[in-house]
Formats: structure tokens, C-alpha cells, sequence
């Protein structure tokens, strides 16, 4: 399986799994391994200008391409297959076509979007969004990663030119569908029985920054009714968001906090935390988060502390085209088709460009973890089901 | 105040003030600067097998030398006078006393102690415990930064040889006197109206890490009753703390909490957080430890996690010779004498050699902050009080 030649990139010896975010060394070398691999399946790579790359069959680009692919970032500690399983499906599908003799009728490509995880830059989909016009780039390219260095740099590091990063309306243009083949995340597909299937659509989703300022100050020597630490009040929202998502029948998770200074002698002065709330729509995202947010308010001021919450990103509920996931089904073999709580590339295109995709079973549901899994034989399953779905598509 | 030179080494621009921990570039920086500045003052310095600097007045070592001095690390994002004022108000008290033609009928020197802070291998008193043995070597040099490299690499890397670590029963016999000069953490020298005062004693304190495990996942696709998310468990530990501490009497504070992966749209598969706990005696502080733990083995379980709980530091309550302080506070104009909950070497020296120390009013009592302050009329009283302490005990 192609995915064992990525297996010692990025490895995070401290959280297990990978670490591979946006314009990072690890990703870097993903990308140049993507650029080889494509290379060796006769593909064109060329890399746009936000740092997003489109290997083409041939000479041809658009109009009504047919486009699939993925991304090759992880979260920290990720697991090996979110992600480049896309990717090495979509080359292992073109190279069963072009051994078949299999000439596309339309242009065709495979891609690679940057940072889809947003784990280095805190915004999702940062590719697509950028590709989109869904996020300006003045927007981007001033975010910085935890070291302080913004997006731009990274970029200029990376052999980009930032200005000249932003929405790329004519390459989008010539797009007429984006199929993305990704590993299930949840477990919807053991009950049918089914190696593969395909998606209905993309819950509402976003991303806050919550911080919580206080006193900095000694541990030792501060009694316990003369601090103002942020902390505690962390800890009070980290339940709060919890108890309000389970009544409000939604989903949110605090994974990333972080005290500043950090000291274990410490009293922090601050304590950031990030909120990820899930519903089935927008309108019931933000009555969770705006209670979640009240109730934060309400425990920072109790611990005489301030609250300053910033929205990093916000997703609406996406519903792919249903001809095309028929087609796909169909062409499946009637195919489960199900929902996912993950926003996905395929989700931002979605606005623009009939957009579909395709999961391969994952037997713990288990992802953005080191044990993420999928059996070879059904790796192998998506694959085939991928080859048959450029053959219909692009006949 | 010679203080200012060392304004710009090892400042955070993310956390704001300093952060210079052991064998950092920063410390090292500030190593230097001690050896040139105490060769500027006439002293010999020389590094001890753990690190520790001692800058000798002339060519006699011990018996019975009178020491005097500090640390120059830093807690994460620390204030500049946590250490340094005591380093700095020895050198300046030396050269007032060549200045003045004074000559000491014992050795004397002015010594820096090594990772004072525990800012980076998680142990407070780092040097002054191996000099004694507190700390057997081989535990000390296992130990690992956050970085993953341990005390040892740390060690070599600033040319020390850590097969030499380790106690130094010689030199620690050779010392007849210890008395350290710090800034006040806390504002009990404030009533009385004195710029300087005595330390009675060091409260007993301790650091315990709490390492709750539960599984990774995705944040988006996991159903809230399905998780085994351990910042939960976590956040509901910081506030028994809390409580528990308020109930007890005792101090206890969560400033380190840290998250794995600590990705926004990943459930966390492990929570790490530090506790640092004080109270009149170690008895006290470990009952107040065990309740903690026992509420946080509980929150665990209720969410299907385990939890870990490592004893990186304890130290027992230190109450300084009341000799040597009723000395010292003579001195002063009968300065006041207070306790501190903060731990310092003098306290770790205290078991070995008679041991006091001077604290210089701080306004705010804020410390382990940037915001941590003394006036520079204070600092300059400081020094008085330190030089006529040094000429009285080498007379």
C-alpha cells in the first residue's frame, strides 16, 4: 500500500502518531514525495498559488475537470490515514487507469490541499478556503502558529509568494466535480457490512478561542482568597461546555488549553482553551456556544478574571449534491450512505462545484488519534470503488 | 543597579518577562555574565561538578566560609528580581566591601545556584540538592525537560560532565554560613514599614504531576456519551483542588495543565497537570494531596479514564536558625522577621549548614510575574543590609 512509503514522515515521538501541519518541515517532505509519486503515475503537479497542488492527467485543465484528492496534514498526533488516504487512493486509482489504457474524456487531476486540519494555523481547511475566496487572504495571512510566526512567512519559507496568495476563480471555474475518498471517522458503515460508502453531507461546525486573563502570581506564597487565577475558571467552562452541549444535544470538545506562563509554581496570568461545537446546523452551533460562552463569562467574573472569546472559524452545515452521491452509490454497488461530524475540503467545494465523497470503513471509528485505523482489504476496496468512479465520471 | 544589565537576556515575548531556565541559552548567557562580572569584582569563580557557580573572595575556600548568593533561572514568563537581586546585591556588596579595604577573616563567597526555579526539569532547587545529596544524581539526571532531553544531555551540552554530578560533601563542609538576599513574594514587610526584614522559615511544599489517560478522538464524529475524555476528569481536579485547599487551610495551585495532543478538533488522549501544594508542615500538605487525589481518582473513573499521579518534589518544612536570624535581624535595625511560602536553596542548605535570609520589600507582592517588582531605594537598602550582614559574620 502506498501509504507505508509516508510512514516515517512526521512521526511526533512525544504525542505518538503524526504531527505534519501546514508548511512544516514533515509536510514539506509529504509534498515532495507527493510531487515524485505523481510524477511516477505520468501526473503534471503544478502548485497554486496557496500552496495547493493539482497533478493533471495531461495537458489539459479545465473547464468541467474532474478533480479528486485530500490532504496530506494531520491534527498533533494524528493518525496515518485521515488524510493521505485520499491521496495515495486517487494515485493508485490513476495508475489502475492509465494501466488499463483508460483515456479520461475530460481533464482530470488529483490534489493535495494545505493544512486541511488547521492544526498549525487554527482555521480548517485553509486550501480550500483560500482557493474559494471563502477566506481572504489579508484574513490568512496575518494568523500566526504557536511560535508566533504568521501564515505569510511560512508561506515566503515555503517558496510561496503570499501576496499572491487568495480565491483563485478561474482554476475553480474549470472544476466541474471534486470526489475526495477519506476514512471514516465514527463507525456508521460497520452495520450494512460495507468496505466503503458514501457521504450525505457535513454537520455545522467552528472553532472559538476562549481566554480567560487573571493575576499572574506565586503559588506559594499568594493565599488562596487573594488570587485572581484563570484557571479555575478554565476548568469551570471546560464543564460548562460539556454539560450544555449534552442538553443542547450538540457536540463540544475542549482539546487544546494552555496556561501562560505555564510554571508549576505558577498562578497563570491567562489561560486560552478552544472550543470545537457540532450541530446539525449553524443556527443550533451558536445557541451552544452562546450559552457555553455565558456561562464562561459568568465563572471568569466569579474569579475576578476577564473573558475575551474569538470566533477562528465557522462552517454551515453542507448537504452534497444528491445526483452525484446517488451516482456514486450506485456505482458502489449501493453503498451506505452516511453523515459525517468532520468538515472535510469536499465540504468547502461544495459551494462551488458538485462535490461528493467516498469513506472507507474504519473498524473502531477511532481518528485524530495514532490508533486510527483501516484494514488493507478495505483500503483496497476504496481504491477500486475510486477507479470506478473516475472510469463513470470522466467516460 | 547593576540588575539592568541583565535586562535583556532571556526575555519571553510570548509569556512577557523572562524565562531563563537551567542550561537554557538564556542561563548560560547569564552564567557568563556572573563569571566576568564577578572577576570585575575581584572574585575568583568557579562551576562545581553540578553547575553551581562560586565566586571566591581570594584563594582560601573552607572552613568555615561565609557564603552568600542565589539564582539566576526563572520561572516561565518570571520577573526580573526572583533570583538575580540576591546575585547581584552580593556582587555589590563585595565590592563596597574592597572598596572599603575590608578583609575577611574567613572565606567568603557569593554563589549562583543552579535551576533554582524547576523551570525546565520539573525540580525545584535543582543545584543546591545535588551539592547536598537531597537529590541522588542518578534520579536527577534522568529527568527530562519538556523537549524530551534529559538533565544529562543538558548538563553536557554546557560542558559539564554529568558522570560527575552529584553530592559534594567537601565543599558543602567547607561552608560555614549561608545567607541568601531575595526579593519578598508576598507583602508582610508592607506594615511594619521596613524595606528589608529576616525569614523565619519556608513553609512545606511539594509538586505532584497528575497524568489522566483516556482515547483520543475526533471531535466531531464522537458522540458526547461514547468519549473517554480525560479534560473533563482534569478540569473537575483543578477545582477540588481548589476546594479541598480552602478547606484544609493549605495552598494548592494548577498553573501547568497540558493536554495530548492538543489538537482544537481532537479529544484528548491524555491530560498532564502539575499540582503544587504548601502547608505549615509536610504532613499537612500530604493530606491535603491525598484528599485531592482521591477526588481526582474518582472524576477519572466517572469518565473512563485512569489516572497517574508521579511525586516530582517534596520538601519539608525549614525553619532557619533563630541564632543566626536574631543575628541578621540585629543588624538590620531590627528588621521584621516573616515566613514565606516560596521554596529557595537556603532552605535546602538549611539541613546542612546554618542557613538565613534577607527579603527586600515588594510592593505589590507579586512574583513568578512580570509585574513582580522592588523599589530601587529598597534594592539599595537591600545591598546596605547585605554588606553589613558580610562584614559582620567575616569579621
Amino acid at each position: 500500500m502506498m501509504l507505508g512509503e509516508l510512514a516515517d514522515i512526521g512521526r511526533d515521538p512525544v504525542r505518538g502518531g503524526y504531527s505534519r501541519h501546514g508548511f512544516t518541515a514533515a509536510e514539506l517532505t509529504l509534498r515532495e514525495w507527493f510531487v515524485e509519486a505523481a510524477e511516477r503515475a505520468g501526473l503534471q503537479p503544478e502548485t497554486d498559488r496557496n500552496g495547493n497542488i493539482w497533478a493533471w492527467w495531461d495537458d489539459r485543465r479545465g473547464p468541467d475537470a474532474l478533480v479528486t484528492g485530500s490532504h496530506l496534514d494531520s491534527v498533533p498526533g494524528g493518525g496515518a490515514f485521515d488524510g493521505p488516504l485520499g491521496v495515495t487512493s486517487a494515485l493508485a486509482a490513476v495508475r489502475e487507469l492509465r494501466a488499463a489504457g483508460f483515456a479520461p474524456a475530460r481533464p482530470l487531476a488529483v490534489a493535495v490541499f494545505v493544512e486541511e486540519e488547521g492544526g498549525r494555523f487554527g482555521l480548517p481547511c485553509l486550501g480550500s478556503r483560500l482557493l474559494t475566496g471563502a477566506l481572504p487572504a489579508a484574513d490568512a495571512l496575518r494568523r500566526t502558529d504557536p511560535d508566533g510566526i504568521p501564515l505569510a512567512a511560512a508561506m515566503r519559507a515555503a517558496g510561496l509568494d503570499p501576496e499572491r496568495a487568495g480565491a483563485e476563480p478561474e482554476l475553480l471555474a474549470g472544476i466541474g466535480a471534486f470526489v475526495e475518498l477519506h476514512v471514516e471517522q465514527g463507525t456508521l458503515l460497520a452495520p450494512s457490512g460495507a468496505a466503503v460508502g458514501v457521504a450525505t453531507g457535513i454537520v455545522a461546525h467552528g472553532r472559538w478561542r476562549f481566554r480567560v486573563s487573571g493575576q499572574g502570581n506565586h503559588a506559594g506564597t499568594t493565599a488562596m482568597d487573594a488570587r485572581r487565577d484563570p484557571m479555575p475558571a478554565a476548568a469551570g467552562a471546560v464543564l460548562a461546555a460539556r454539560e450544555i452541549a449534552v442538553e443542547h444535544g450538540s457536540r463540544a470538545t475542549v482539546g487544546r488549553l494552555r496556561p501562560t506562563p505555564g510554571g508549576t509554581n505558577v498562578i497563570a496570568s491567562a489561560v486560552d482553551f478552544w472550543l470545537d461545537a457540532r450541530d446539525d446546523t449553524e443556527h443550533r452551533v451558536r445557541a451552544t456556544v452562546d450559552a457555553i460562552a455565558a456561562a464562561a463569562h459568568r465563572l471568569a467574573a466569579a474569579e475576578g478574571c476577564t473573558l475575551d472569546i474569538v470566533e477562528e472559524s465557522s462552517s454551515g452545515r453542507v448537504d452534497f449534491p444528491a445526483p452525484l452521491r446517488d451516482e456514486l452509490a450506485a456505482l458502489l454497488g449501493d453503498a451506505p450512505q452516511v453523515p459525517t461530524g468532520a468538515g472535510h475540503d469536499a465540504g468547502v467545494l461544495a459551494a462551488h462545484v458538485p462535490s461528493g465523497m467516498i469513506f472507507v470503513r474504519n473498524p473502531t471509528g477511532i481518528s485524530h488519534a495514532p490508533a486510527e485505523h483501516a484494514e488493507p482489504d478495505d483500503c483496497a476496496a476504496g481504491v477500486r470503488a475510486l477507479t470506478a468512479v473516475l472510469r463513470q465520471l470522466a467516460r
